[in-house]
């Protein structure tokens, strides 16, 4: 008797992700439940027209997708972004960060509220979805809004309430703010798609007290800490001077580094500091694209990759971009460093991939779950529609996935079992719906930053 | 009476890029045969639903284009690319030069054939249209090839065979290729779409007697000299070594400098080199992402624009990009250069788009008949499709253009006054056909290639 599943991928070229990095060509993939139940060969050779009845020798499948022109991969994992700043996307370029954060950025964050995130990280998980991604890490004010619409859109996410010294805009004095953070790991626990973390923002707007609040916070609730660390090199000036330390340096005498550190953008790292976070495990997400259209610098990442250190990949927020497309990251991520180190061998087309599926998972702690195609993982699993002229022929499915394929490529989503898109139709939400509250919310950011 | 035209375009918000830089909104555009003759606001409101029967006061349509979603802007010109390397998108990456041209490149290239080429250019053909370019500027082998294919897909190109000193697959020894290149000139004199250049491809390729051949050429025929310039450390080191000049101090030197020449790359100037090209009025094509990929280095772009010299962008080939998007091209033209002067305020939305549109016609010597949206000009036009998530809200065309939009938004093309794409469907061409032929062009590559 065949064992019967939910739903079987089939006739599909498998790039599974795991430690092996295997390939399947004519392969199939059983989803039950939430859960990838096997990952194999298909019996019949590629050419056989689609099972009848959805039955193989061994599954029956209540659902069956033919992915006979599909390139089949782990969903791709935005390991940094800031969701709700999809409402800013094109508000303000091409501008000195300061002229940037006190005419557009500060007026329209000091009005912010609840409405305000819920409607710009809905947004942001249409967009996701639609460019092949399932999970994404945040870090931004009102974060029970994104957990909330990440949740309602069947998005995997890992969130965090930004914290800085400052009054916030949500939560009010830093106090409430830790209360908040706990409220929100409370609040989600055990959710089958909402992870939540500690996010003070950066060591520059942070002072070391909340800093070592919010990681007895993160270790006495086990989840992971995210900040921003040494970003530019304005931030690097502030941290020596202020405590005549380097930015890890200075976590490292706070007590405060380890595995469960999560280091966004890490631009500024000279050996010493580069021997300390592999010292301690800590993780790193890479932001090619922000770092390049802010001028922020070069982060040493191949240096990075060599000595072990885990590596993931994010796209930072929509002001700083600007959009979510993992793909169009994947591409600036090899392309930055090959000219940077003008070398054309560095960041080959399989570390990128690497760095935006399994490495991703591992820097945000997820890796037991998500990352890569394997037995017992959790099934977050996009097609890649490879029947297009600009994807025809294809000699290298890791080449085309960097350096050719696009975010509309992606043609069916998966997130934890549930087809969340199928032929690039988004089966969770209503996209007119978002859009249309999108532009209401543009009109109240248009009247917050007139001059 | 109203005049009756071929195709009416209404409710369009315009990017026109003519020099005022003139953004008309709820705007129409009227098209009779291949030119525009009519561009302005429309006479109602922008809720106003379509125009019954096609009528306007002043205008009557064949055939009405609602835009209302859309934004209108001239078609997208490719600088510098060679279309049927196509086929070897993704054959091999992230290898040093030398492995990457001895292994795979030259095999290939050795083995090519006229319906190779034409399986290649038809497939980028296709790829073009479908990301939103109109017209592009190619070298390489066999190029009547290219020729026909563009012309039958409806493509504006500017062509040239590549010359070199070692014989050519296609045309042999060098007299051959002169031959050639005069064949092309006559036989496409006064085609609609197709315009002929003499092509010799590199300083360190072709003999100063070539070189100054391939000019005389030029010059008796009133075309354009498109070549590869300054594009590697090795190449400026090369010219040094063998004349004992820079690259273009070389061509100088040879009297074939003047604004007839299209320079590729131009990756090593310094300020006298700089100031060369411009007191000739050398016109610059630059490509970014090649030269991202190739690790050869990053061009002084925005030296180049501040002291007048004109720069359009191109791709470059398939082989080292990988793909022919001009929308990607753009956002990596302006990061590229932001991350580079560590200045985030270089190489703006505005100098971006004007790269690959008017200036990029005008460094072809085609801004008399494209480039922009006026009265006159051929209706070289595309559509982009805004009613996208990652497009919504728009603050700002031109930010959203450069770094939020892909080629796949774009909805409409429309060349020479011809409709080649509606609502995604190609209209020119047999999209099965062409990727079905490349599949066995590409069985050819994988056997030349094999080790």
């Amino acid at each position: 008797m065949p064992r019967i599943v939910d739903l079987m991928i089939e006739r599909a070229t498998i790039l599974t992700m795991d430690a092996s990095l295997t390939i399947i060509e004519n392969g199939m993939i059983c989803v039950d439940g939430d859960t990838i139940v096997h990952v194999g060969p298909m019996p019949y050779p590629a050419d056989k027209a689609t099972i009848d009845n959805n039955v193989l020798p061994e599954f029956r499948a209540r659902k069956t997708i033919d992915a006979a022109h599909g390139l089949v991969l782990p969903g791709l994992i935005n390991g940094h972004t800031h969701a709700a700043m999809t409402l800013f996307r094109g508000l303000a370029d091409d501008l000195p960060l300061m002229d940037w954060l006190n005419h557009y950025i500060f007026p329209v964050e000091t009005n912010m509220d609840r409405e305000f995130v819920f409607t710009g990280a809905r947004l942001a998980c249409a967009e996701m979805i639609l460019s092949g991604t399932t999970t994404f890490c945040d870090m931004y004010l009102f974060e029970n809004e994104t957990a909330k619409a990440a949740s309602q859109s069947g998005v995997r996410v890992l969130v965090g309430e930004v914290l800085f010294d400052f009054p916030s805009p949500n939560y009010g004095p830093i106090e409430k703010g830790f209360e908040y953070t706990q409220n929100l790991i409370d609040a989600w626990q055990g959710d089958p798609l909402v992870s939540i973390a500690v996010e003070p923002h950066a060591l520059y707007t942070c002072s070391p007290d909340l800093l070592q609040k919010a990681n007895e916070i993160a270790i006495q609730n086990s989840v992971p800490l995210a900040i921003h660390v040494a970003e530019t090199q304005f931030e690097l000036e502030t941290i020596q001077s202020r405590y005549g330390k380097k930015p890890f340096e200075h976590m490292e005498s706070l007590g405060i580094l380890g595995p469960h550190i999560i280091a966004d953008h890490c631009v500024y790292l000279d050996d010493s500091e580069i021997d300390r976070i592999r010292n301690h495990g800590v993780r790193v997400i890479t932001n090619p694209e922000s770092n390049m259209k802010l001028a922020s610098g070069v982060p040493r990442i191949p240096d990075f990759l060599e000595r072990g250190i885990v590596v993931g990949l994010g796209t930072d927020g929509c002001a700083s971009n600007n959009n979510l497309d993992m793909f169009s990251e994947m591409d600036s991520l090899s392309k930055l460093h090959k000219i940077h180190r003008m070398d054309p061998t560095v960041m080959n087309a399989v570390a990128v991939v690497k760095s935006a599926t399994i490495d991703s998972a591992r820097a945000l702690g997820l890796s037991d779950r998500i990352g890569s195609i394997e037995n017992g993982k959790r099934a977050d699993i996009i097609i890649v529609d490879m029947n297009k002229p600009h994807l025809t022929p294809m000699y290298n499915p890791y080449s085309h996935l960097v350096y050719a394929v696009s975010g509309s490529d992606v043609s069916h989503s998966l997130i934890n079992g549930k087809l969340v898109m199928e032929n690039r139709k988004l089966l969770t939400m209503d996209l007119d719906d978002i859009m249309t509250h999108a532009c209401l919310q543009a009109d109240r950011v248009r009247k917050w930053t007139a001059k």
